[in-house]
């Protein structure tokens, strides 16, 4: 799947809910499962709680598909979380689909969990050589092991311990002993908020899930907190205090959804000003400017607005695209592209087309997608993207391509334009990103410049490049 | 189905394909049916000839899931149809879905329909008396019988003389004896087109179903015309002569692909142009201009261009909205807007919105939309619709309500946005619509004026009303 | 599927429920279709009138999974029919399963039959001239045809009407205006039996589909009859006077269950008689006489008992062998031997086996069966068969392939064993077979000896032949 | 599902095979695991090292449906092993299905076991205590974890080790580092037998699997046996010497496929031999001996031999019964039994039947049965079983229930007669079946006597009882 859909991939999406009374946790669940959809695809599942046993349900599919059931079946319990996912590595295997759920001596424990732990393969060796087995390849049953093997007496101190062993990003939460747990860690990676409506506390990676339940938002979970709550309330513990913030750029340029507020600001807005922010930096003439929906529909508007050439919806997306419908097909890149966007002819056939999108990983897909329009008669088309040039890998749960694939690591814009047939690329300059953003030296922009607040071992940095 | 969604519906989309060698005919029809996907969602098939004898293939569902094992597949045949089909009046079995394939003193034949024969009450009881059996409601079996029992010597004599006899709307395309055949009924309420790559010649409901297969758009086939294309080549007949063009506006309204070209209109351009002429039937101070994705989003365009109000993508689609999921759900339309439309805070709060649609049948769903609207701060809400009142009822295969569920029959625009709780509503004045076409005279507007170019039967019209 | 089994197949099974207040007829037409299974596992459906509408619903597949929802679902009614179907010809397509619902100017009309119009391609070529339509290659469509046709005023004139032109095999139940009409062709080739219990009054092709209700076996539909049963009772009428009765032996050889009483009689006693029989014209010695279960179970009991050889289970049947499995099989007539029957080495080995099945068609299954056994060390195999050798067609719907492909027509019984790879073949002469029932001259036995009692058309014969 | 069948069941079946050369692995695990598809219906799966990469494919379901895509597929290998899973505790969750796979210290391991573990409930303990994770109750994993654990420095100096701390039953296969393990405890508790043809050697709980590949059986691998093959051959080492052997005396009453040779005895011909024994026992007058099909069979045809009473097919088993249908049914025992037995009103209408079954374990099937007799017109009916009264637990991989449901240990014999209906029950002495087989003293009697060769640890008894 992923050589088919050239854009970067994002790891999960998390959700936990906690209720004071007893209610149909299953099918509250299904509510920020499906808002949170775009994060993960691949597989989803819940864990909850269920006369002092937890219980786990999961499987490979969508929300809608997997999880529908739970919206006329009734399981009363307080307590539950849940998690979409797409694989970076490891294949897609319902054996890495979460939460996991496993007794140890600290008791039993559910987690769901998004993020990459960067030190893992140290971590896992340690483990190795202490007997340790190991049925996946994911994270989340390496912090198991962890909780496990801690020699602390009891589960929140053992906790407490391996935040202090693991390294890089680790949005989660967690079940044990009639408590929910909502961990970030200190760099914030990834987001994670609070809401609540008049019966339940929500966690979420973002707040789309909140509104669907009709959740008032709270506020995040802060980089470097545990959140506690049971039936006694709310408790807040810190740890990894000094840590730089990271939060991941991406976030906003492309992973989380438009009407979601994330590291405190509006994505929708945040992804018109970087589109106003592009057409500061161009002075091309041009008829239209056009978004490659959805990924570019906000930054187009902030575009269009800013250079006063009018907006166009040049390409529209089929809806019926669908996962089944996709597999049979052969991989190639034009038929895909093809079959979900289609132009409009009456507003392309010899116009000059501003495109705007949000990144370009290998770009194949941006060459199939000029080609449609070249072929539907646009005049020029001049390339846009939201992203600056992406060059390095991400160590904290983003899935790059290798060095060799990212087309900006071989070609420079102007060899980028003659390779995808456009007129001109123009990506938007990290300076002007940075200006998107209330605070800028609170997020990571790595896979641009090569640079993290968070060094991961050589081990892992070897794996990866 | 039809319960849920509060939008009036077609029937069908169509298609037909014909090559001078052998190619594979039931790969080829999947792709035009993929493009004609929405203009029927519950059910799809083909019927193509095999060494001499036509096959049919067809059952409930997408064609993304029904036909995509022919892509993997391996049919060699010069000649097919395909049907995308939503039920308006029979239910949703599977009995009634397309085409149609029988056998008859005229030869084998097969037919798919898009359209509705408006005195097919009166031919069905001829029928019925002269010991006809009827195993569906559809009015494609009732084609078939008049062809069969037409004293005419020959399939195109019986053809010919059963089109003297049908009245309505009836674009379709059908095999014979090797010869495919696309037939538009004199008013030309349905679009039917004609395409051409260097292999094929395609037939089908929009050009968007041309552009798929990268064939050339030809032109329409004319009302009244029978164009017979064989390994012999192309020929035009006509029939009807002196009838009035009667194009179902609709089409341009929401039924077709904004990258369609219908009735000889950019569908996106003409929207756009709607938009436009709400804007100056208007003089609404407002924040935003927002449109319902996707249906109003050619003419939010339209509109913000003309009223000088900012475009605000204020409202976004989920993807993931598949029909699997809907079903088992509670069939409230709040929550089922609340699944699809996601209101983005940032651009809505405290502002006041002009919200464009193309039409309101009997409320419901706008009312879910305001809803979602203010309960996310927004200040005023101004409701513009590109289709003027619907009033009165469709002989010619849209499906809209009775009467009595017509909001506007009930109410005027003033208190329609009481109803919905909308600051105000505007409805496209029907003078304005009109403008928006190159030859209005050419067009139905009988679901807004109550007079059609064709007078139903009595039978008929007492049934619908 | 038929290349696959090398077994003559039955067309179908049907059954028809009365009740005097409302019940679950669709549940209950599940029992009764589910017993009769084994005649026919392609397809599956029934009708019932709901609200004075016609209800149908069938699919292709088992009862156990195309109508197992309907015993957790409720829809109260008073009349209802079923079917299941082994096509014979058509293909397994789902347009030809039954019942077959139509609306006519004699009123809307369900029927299931089980049988062969012998005098079908006449009728046909009649009806196309006078410009009937066929959507499918069944039997019934025909009948369906000939009812609305006729000229005469009332649904029952009509169909006494068309009883007199039909010929050959017909049981059949239909449901027209409130009323179930179970109805035998004169020479009552198929069986059909009625059962009562407190509450309803059934139909049924075999006793089997009576027991599972708890229905009282009453007595058989006669040879042309009509039963009439309605809220006002149970009506007879005769038809088709002094026809010689032609009752299917092959109903005893091999079609109906043990367990039924097929014809008055005992259909495993018949059977057991039939290997008593074969031990009396047989003077082999061996170890152990061993049955093809299941068919060969009953018929290997009498042999031995007759004969004095013992009775081994050298042969055990698997269960796990479903159709989802067979199908993407090679089809190698070994492999599913293998699959499906197991021998018991300790049993086999070393042994002369006395095996006894019903019936050699091709030859192909029980040349795979005799090397089984003799891979598992059996010394010698004597096949036994309780069938005569098959030379001639069948026009009364059951499946016999073409004159080349019957072994025994290109073999006599010492080829045959050569072929096959035994020591030796014997098949039940057939006036040893006559004896197996109390009145052989009732019976037909057509496919042994090419003598009908109803002589088929000259254009029906060539197509068979 | 347990609490609708009545019987007691086993944990699994498992197989391995190995090749010289590169072969299609997955293909040749499907037939093995067709075949023992009895021992385990819940789910199977396989593992295969494909290009040093261990694979495994599993899944809830039949062999079937869940594996049957191999038979399509290539996946060139040389070493592979597989499972069928009947789950005795653990419900039937996907986790617990086998074959399991882990990474470690010692390397990866891929395992399928057959068999409990009776020290497991300490042995968990000890590990938790340690800090080791279980995501599964199986013992599977309690086994994995043992190995990592292990302070030898390797693979098998481990797997010794860890052979000398559990106890119980635990047949099983293992992979590691290109090696086949096939493992037996050294009481034997389940079959395991070692088969060749010209180009694999196959391991398999029973010889029925070895003759579905054409494989000649060599023999059984021993008690205490670890055989280990790779490319450079077959190796044996032995462990647990002096351990008393306790092979499951129910493998012959009743889990074993009756054409298998299982602890050296012919499955058939020992049941055969058992229904001899229950004659010889009874000196009841009867008109007929009838089995329960298909776990009768065998016995029944020893008691007729023995008795002289007459064998008769009094009921036919349906073939129609699946596992998609039992389950929305209501879970009535009498229910149940209808769909699946049916009896022969000409063999039992007035008759005294001698029924013969394998064992009693609730008596609400037993119970079942004899009302269909009844109701069909039995005039007596006598039930006889294979097994002795079964009173005790089973602590090495049988599914019993508790004490209190198993009826022997409330009723004496006349009394479970009048509790189930019939006129007498004898259950075949524990005397008489030792007579059966060749070694008694290497059987264990356990659930009849409640003596076992190796005492279980107290915590598990207490859980059991």
């Amino acid at each position: 799947m992923k050589a088919k859909t050239d854009k970067i991939y994002h790891e999960c999406g998390i959700t936990g809910i906690i209720s004071n009374t007893r209610i149909n946790i299953p099918e509250k669940l299904f509510y920020p499962l499906f808002s949170l959809q775009h994060r993960g695809q691949e597989s989803c599942g819940i864990t909850y709680l269920k006369k002092k046993k937890l219980v786990t349900y999961k499987d490979l599919g969508m929300v809608s598909t997997v999880l529908s059931h739970y919206l006329s079946e009734e399981h009363p319990s307080k307590i539950g979380i849940g998690h979409v996912r797409y694989s970076t590595h490891g294949g897609n295997k319902l054996e890495n689909a979460q939460p996991f759920m496993f007794s140890c001596n600290k008791g039993d424990i559910a987690i769901a969990h998004n993020g990459n732990i960067s030190n893992s393969d140290r971590l896992r060796n340690e483990l190795f050589q202490n007997g340790s087995i190991f049925q996946t390849t994911s994270d989340t049953e390496l912090i198991m092991h962890l909780i496990a093997r801690s020699s602390k007496p009891t589960f929140f101190d053992a906790l407490l311990e391996i935040l202090g062993m693991i390294e890089g990003a680790y949005s989660m939460v967690l079940i044990h002993d009639g408590s929910l747990y909502a961990i970030r860690d200190p760099s914030g990676f990834r987001p994670l908020v609070m809401g609540k409506n008049e019966n339940i506390t929500v966690f979420a990676s973002e707040t789309c899930a909140l509104d669907i339940l009709h959740a008032e938002y709270i506020r995040e979970v802060k980089p470097g907190e545990i959140l506690k709550m049971d039936s006694r309330g709310l408790k807040s513990f810190s740890f990894g205090a000094g840590s730089r913030h990271s939060h991941c750029i991406f976030e906003l340029i492309y992973f989380a959804r438009p009407d979601s507020t994330v590291f405190g600001h509006s994505v929708h807005l945040v992804r018109k000003k970087m589109g106003e922010m592009l057409a500061k930096a161009d002075s091309t003439k041009a008829d239209i400017a056009c978004p490659v929906p959805d990924s570019g529909n906000s930054a187009a508007l902030g575009y269009s607005t800013e250079s006063c050439i009018p907006l166009e919806q040049g390409l529209t997306r089929n809806h019926y695209t669908g996962r089944t419908f996709i597999q049979p097909l052969p991989s190639q890149r034009e038929f895909a592209v093809k079959m979900k966007l289609h132009p409009v002819r009456a507003c392309i056939e010899g116009k000059s087309v501003i495109l705007v999108d949000d990144s370009l990983v290998r770009g194949t897909t941006s060459k199939a997608i000029v080609k449609l329009l070249k072929d539907t008669g646009a005049g020029e088309v001049h390339f846009r993207l939201t992203a600056p040039e992406i060059k390095h890998p991400c160590y904290f749960g983003i899935d790059i391509p290798t060095k060799e694939e990212l087309i900006s690591n071989r070609l420079n814009p102007a060899e980028v334009a003659e390779y995808i047939g456009a007129e001109s690329v123009i990506f938007l300059p990290i300076e002007s990103l940075k200006k998107c953003v209330k605070n800028p030296d609170d997020f990571c922009f790595g896979c641009f410049t090569g640079e993290y607040s968070v060094v991961p071992g050589n081990a892992d940095r070897s794996r990866k490049e």
